[in-house]
C-alpha cells in the first residue's frame, strides 16, 4: 500500500508549481501537462488508490483510502491527477457495483483508464436541491428506450465529459422515493443542450474546472442505459453519499490541513514591524490553536465514521455520515477564513489558492444537500430513538 | 436635500438592471453606458451629494451624505454613479481641505466633475498594512523635484487613472509618524510603471472596478505636487480615515440592507417541497431576525459616530471610527453568509450580486487596517484611559 | 429631570457598598437598610422616575426613563431602590392603565408608595412558555367571585408580596387569544399556597429576590377585583410587554456596562507577571474593543425602540420589540462571560456581582418568551410582508 | 476489566436518585450515604479503577480509565464515589510515582483506601493563576524543617481534608521553573488557617464540593515531608497535568454526554402546543445535530490524546494536552447553554443538575491555566517548529 507521503512527495513536487496556473488560466489549457502527470502516476503505481487491483488501482479499504484523500486535498488538482475526482469517483463506485457488464465495458472501464470524462445531472434549478425526490425531469419510457426531457444544472465537469447520468422520473405515480432512475446518457446524443457553463463565483471555468447548465429536450437513449433497476435512482443515490461523504470530506481536510500550513508559515515569517513576526500576535495565536483542535477532531470524526461503514455498513453509520457533513464543512469554513486573514490583501489574491478555496468551497455547506437538512436529518433520528413520533 | 428615496428609485430604474452586466463583463466595457448615468444624475441633482455647493456637490453634511451612502450601497455600481465612489471621494476630500490653488485647480476640479479617475497608492506588498508608517518607498529632494522610487500594490483603480496620490517617505531619520509625505503623481509621468491588475478573487477587473501593483522608478514630479507639509503624510491619511470610515461602513450597510432583502424575498418565495416554502424554516427564521437586529443595530452605531465626527471632530470621535471598522465588517460577512446559504445553488452563482460581494468584501476585514489593529487601537486607549500605562 | 449622573452617584455611594452583603446574605436580611434607602431616595426626589407626577413619580418619558434604567442596572439591587423593579413596575403600570378607581386606591396607591410589593402570576410549570395562550388555571365565575384554581411558577418575588395579579382562563370555549383574564388577588386570601421558593442556579432567594412556585386552590376573590374586561388577560399582558421590554433590555445593558467597567479595570491593573497586566495580552483588548461596540450598539437600538414606541405606540414598534429581547440578551451574555474570564478564579467567586449575573441572566434568554419564539415572531411579520402566506 | 456499563448501571441505580439531595443539601449531609455506596463500590469490584491492584484498584490504562471516566462525569458524584475524584486522584498519582517509602504508607495507603481526603494549595489570589511560576508562598528550611508562609486559595476539597501538598518557594534564586517545591503539610498542623470555604457561584459549599482559602502562618513540617527533590515541584506539577487533563477532560464530556441526553428527551416529550413537541423546532433540532458532532469529535480527540501519552509519555503529547483543555471546555460550555435553553425556565432550576454543571463548570475553562494560556502555549511550540523565533 502506498503511503500518504508518497502522495505528498508527488503533489509538492509536481502539483504545487502548477498552482499558479491553474489559478490564472482556464482549466482547459491545463489538461495537456496534466495528462502526462496522470501517466506518471499511474508509472509510479500511485494510480486510482480507491479502485480494485483488478481495474488498475490499488484497492485501498475506504479507510485507507480516507488517508490518501487527505493528502490529495492539499492541491486543488490533487484528486485528478490519480483518477480519484468527483464526479467521476462516484460514477466508478456506482458503474462498478450496480452497472450491467455492458455498462462497465462501455463506460467504466474507459472511465478507470483515465481517457474519458464524467458527469452526474441531478439538480435542478427550479426546485430545491435539499429536497432530492422533488423533480421535474423526466425519462418516458418509448419501445427499448427512455426518451429524456429535463432542465439540470450545477452538472459539474459536463463541459468536455464524454457521458453523464441523468437521474430522471421514471414513474411520476410510485412513492417519492422510487419515482426516479439513474440513466446513463451519452453527451453527445441529441438533444443534449450544453447551455453554459454556470459563472460561479466570479469564474465561468472550463472543462473538468465547472458547473454547467444543460437542458434534455427529447433524448433518446435505450433502456439498457438505466442503472440498476427501475425506480431505484434516489435508493442508489443514497447509496454514493456515503463513500461520497468521505471522499468530500477528507478533501476539505486536506484543504484545511494546508492552508493551516500556509498560515503557520506566513504568521512565523511575515514581519508587522523590524524585529516583530505576525506569530507573535496572540490574536493569531488563539486562531492557530483553535484551528489545529478543529481539524485533529474532526479528522479522527471522519475517519471513525469511514471505519463504521467499511465495517457495518452505510445505513448503520448513517448518522455519522451526516454529522460530518456539516461538522467538517465549518471547521474547514473556519480555517479558510482565518488563513486569508493572516494572510492580509495577499489572502485576497491569486497569487495563493487560499481565495480559490474560499469562494469555491462555500459551497461546501449548500452541495450534497445544505447543512440544515443534515442537521435535522440526524436530529429526528436521533429524536425519533428517545420516543418523539415522526410528525410532517 | 434630496431624499435616499431619489436614489433608490435612480437605482432601481438604472443601476439594478445593469447588474447582470456588471457580474459578467469586464468593468470597461460598461463604461461608455456608465458615464450616461452619470450625466442623467447631474441632470436630477443628485450628483457629488458629499461635495460643497460650490464644487457642484449638493453640500450635504456627514450624517446626511451617510444616508445616501447606504442606499447607494445597495448596488455595486451605486457610488461610481454619483462620484462618490472610493478612492475617489477620499482624494477629492483630502485636496478639498489641504490642496493648494493650482492642485485644486488641475487636479480636484476635473476629478469632481467626474472627467477624469484618481487612485490612492500607499500599500506596500513587502510590508504589512497593519502598520501604516512602515514603507519603503521614497521621495528624495532634488532642486525643486521628488524623485520617487518604490514598490505599491492594491492601489485600487489605478486602470485608467489619470493621477495618483502617493504616500512615500521624505524623511527617514524623522519619528514615524512624521517620515512620510503625499504627493501627486500624473500616472503617465515617465517611471510610473504599473505592473499589473492583481488577480483578486478570481477576478483581475479592470478600470475602476481593479486593485493593481505599480513600480515607481524615479518618477519626478515638482515639490508643488506635494499635499500639505512635508512630513504631513501620515497626518493626513489618518484625517481622511474619520469619514473615509463612514462611507465605507454605511455602503457595507446598503449591500447587507441589499443582501437581506434578498433572502427575505427568496425565503417567502422558494418553494422547498410542494405548498410549503423556505421561510417557513426555522433556521431561515431566526438568520432573518437576527441579521435584522444586527444591521439595524450597526447603522445606528454608524450613524451615531458620524454625528460626532460632525458635531466634535474625528479626533473626540476617534474611538467610535475604529469600533464601526470591525463591527460592520463582521455584520456584512455574516449577512451576506447567510443571504447566500439561503439562496443555495443560486447563491454561488453570479446571477446574483451575492457572490460577489462575498468575495470582494471578505476584504472589508482586511483593508484599511485589519479588523485585529483597530480592536487593539480602541482598546488601548479604553484601558489607558483605565489607567494602564503604555507599552511597547 | 434628575440626570443618570444623580442615579449613578446615589447607586455608588449606598448601593456598591451593600452589594457583598446582598451577595452573600438573604435578601431578607438586606430589608430594613434598604427601606431607610428608599426613603433617601424619596427625599432627594429620585423615586419611581417612570411614575406620573401626579402619583409621586418623576413623569419621565419612557426614553428618559430607559437611560436612567441603563444606570440602575448597574447594580442588582438598582430598580429596588427606587420602586421601579419588576414586576412591581409592569404592575404599576397596568394598574394605572387599566385598574378600576377601586383598584387604584387599593393596590397601586401603596405600590405606588413602596408600602407593599406584588407579583405577576403567569407561568406554569406544565405548560411552555412560550405558549402563552397554553394554561390550565381557571378562573370561574360563582356569582359575584372568581373562584380560582391552578398551579404556576416562577411567579418572581411573590415572598412577601401583598397581592398577586393572576393569569386565569376565564372562557375556555373563546378563541386562544381570548381565553383568559388578569385578576388580583390578595396573596392572604384562603387557598393560595405557597409551595416553595424555587431554587434557582444554587439560591433560593427570600423576598424580592425570588421565585415562587404557587397552588390556587379555589380561592375565592370578588369579580371586581379583575383588571379589564373578562378575556383581555391576554391582550393587557401584550400591553405591558413593550415598555416591559425596554426596562428589560435597558437593564441588562446597564449590568453590560458595569461589567465592561470591571473588565477594563481588571485588565489595567492585574499583573500576570512582575510589571505587565492582564490588559496588554491581545486577546483581552479585543474583547474589550468587541464589548464596546456591541453594548453600544445594542443600546442605541433599544433607545430607538423606546422612541418609537413613545411616538407610534407599542403595536407600530413591534418588531423593534421582538429584536431587542434576543439581540440585547445576547450581548449582556457574551459580556458577562468575558468578564469573568479576565476576572479567572476571581469572576467564579461571590466576592463580585459577576458571577451572580452570570447564574441568574442567564434567564434573560429564557424569560418573557425564550428567544427562540421571539426571532421567530419577528420574522414571521418580516416574511409575510414580503408576500409569504401564513401557515400552521 | 469491568465495563463502563457497570459503571453506569451502579450510577443510575445509585448516584442519580441522590442527585436531588445533592443539589439542595450541603454535600456535608451526603456523606455518610456514600460511604455506604463507596463500601459498595468496592465490593463490587469498581473502586480505584486508575489504581493499581496491588493498591487496591482495577490496574487500567489511561485510555481505558479515560472510557470509564467519561461515564463517571454523567453525575456530579461518580467520581467521589469510585475515590478517582480531583484533586485525590492527581495527588495519589503523584504519590504514587514520587512518594518515598515513608510517604506511601502514612498518606496514600490510606488515601488509596478512601479512608481520608486531601488536597493541592497552589493558586495564590495575588498571583495570575495563568503564571504557574509566580506566587509568593515560602517555605524556608531551619534544621531538618521547613517553616511554610504563604496565601492560597481555591484549594478544592480542603474542608475536612487530612492534608494539603503545598506548592512553596523553596529557593527564590533559583530560575524561575526551578524555585518551588511540592510538600506535604497536615491540616491540623500548628499554623494552617482555614479562612473560608469561598462562595462560589452562589455557594459556599462544604467538605469535599468546597473550595477554600488557606492561610500558612509559619507552619513547620519536617524536610522529609517534601516530595522528590527542591525544587522539582513545578516539573511535579506539570506531569501531574498530563493524566490530569484527561480525567478533567474526559469527566467534562461524561457532563456533555448526560446534558445531552436530557436536551434530547426533553426535546422529544416536551409539549409546546398540544401534540406539537419541542424536538420538533428545527432550532432545537440544529442545536442536538451541532452537540452530537461536536461531542464525538471531541471524545475521539481526548481518547487519541490518552493513547499517545500511553505510548509515547506526556511530553511527546503536549500538544495534544493543550489542545484538548480548551477545546472540550468550549465543547462542554455550548453543550450546557443549549441544554439549558431547552429545558426552559426548568434549566434555571435545581430540579436537574443542568443549572449546577452550568454555573460551575464555567470555571472548566479556567482552572489548570486559562484557555488563552494553552491555546498561545500550544501555537508557540507550532511556530517554533515553523521557524518563528522565541520571543519575550
Amino acid at each position: 500500500m502506498p503511503l500518504p507521503s508518497q502522495y505528498r512527495t508527488f503533489l509538492e513536487t509536481h502539483a504545487h508549481p502548477l498552482e499558479r496556473e491553474f489559478l490564472s488560466k482556464p482549466f482547459r489549457d491545463l489538461v495537456p501537462q496534466l495528462a502526462k502527470l496522470r501517466e506518471q502516476a499511474k508509472r509510479e503505481h500511485l494510480w486510482a488508490p480507491h479502485l480494485p487491483k483488478s481495474h488498475g488501482g490499488l484497492g485501498l479499504s475506504l479507510p485507507e483510502f480516507a488517508e490518501i484523500s487527505a493528502v490529495l486535498g492539499e492541491s486543488p488538482i490533487g484528486h485528478y491527477l490519480f483518477n480519484c475526482n468527483a464526479p467521476d469517483i462516484g460514477n466508478q463506485e456506482l458503474l462498478l457495483t450496480h452497472g450491467s457488464a455492458e455498462q462497465k465495458a462501455k463506460w467504466f472501464e474507459p472511465l478507470a483508464r483515465g481517457e474519458i470524462r464524467s458527469c452526474f445531472a441531478m439538480t435542478e434549478p427550479e426546485f430545491a436541491g435539499s429536497n432530492p425526490v422533488w423533480m421535474d425531469t423526466r425519462a418516458v419510457r418509448e419501445g427499448g428506450e427512455y426518451v429524456i426531457t429535463g432542465h439540470k444544472w450545477f452538472t459539474s465537469s459536463a463541459d468536455g465529459a464524454a457521458f453523464t447520468i441523468v437521474m430522471a422520473v421514471t414513474d411520476p405515480d410510485a412513492p417519492p422515493h422510487k419515482r426516479a432512475s439513474q440513466i446513463i446518457v451519452p453527451m453527445d446524443a441529441p438533444g443534449v443542450v450544453f447551455v453554459r457553463n454556470i459563472p460561479v463565483m466570479g469564474e465561468q471555468g472550463s472543462d473538468y474546472a465547472s458547473h454547467a447548465e444543460l437542458r434534455f429536450e427529447g433524448v433518446r437513449v435505450p433502456v439498457t442505459n438505466r442503472i440498476g433497476d427501475e425506480g431505484a435512482g434516489f435508493a442508489l443515490a443514497q447509496e454514493r453519499l456515503g463513500p461520497g461523504r468521505i471522499h468530500h470530506c477528507m478533501r476539505w481536510l486536506g484543504i484545511s490541513e494546508r492552508a493551516f500550513r500556509m498560515m503557520v508559515q506566513r504568521a512565523a515569517t511575515r514581519e508587522i514591524a523590524p524585529g516583530e513576526v505576525l506569530g507573535q500576535q496572540q490574536a493569531v495565536q488563539h486562531w492557530i490553536a483553535e484551528c489545529r483542535a478543529e481539524i485533529d477532531a474532526a479528522k479522527l470524526l471522519v475517519l471513525d465514521v469511514a471505519s463504521r461503514i467499511e465495517r457495518d455498513g452505510a445505513h448503520a453509520a448513517r448518522d455519522g455520515i451526516s454529522l460530518i457533513k456539516f461538522h467538517v464543512a465549518g471547521v474547514l469554513q473556519r480555517v479558510l477564513d482565518r488563513a486569508i486573514q493572516v494572510h492580509g490583501a495577499l489572502g485576497m489574491t491569486d497569487d495563493t489558492p487560499l481565495a480559490y478555496w474560499y469562494r469555491h468551497e462555500r459551497g461546501a455547506r449548500i452541495y450534497d444537500g445544505p447543512d440544515e437538512v443534515h442537521k435535522s436529518a440526524v436530529a429526528k433520528r436521533i429524536l425519533g430513538a428517545a420516543g418523539m413520533k415522526r410528525h410532517g
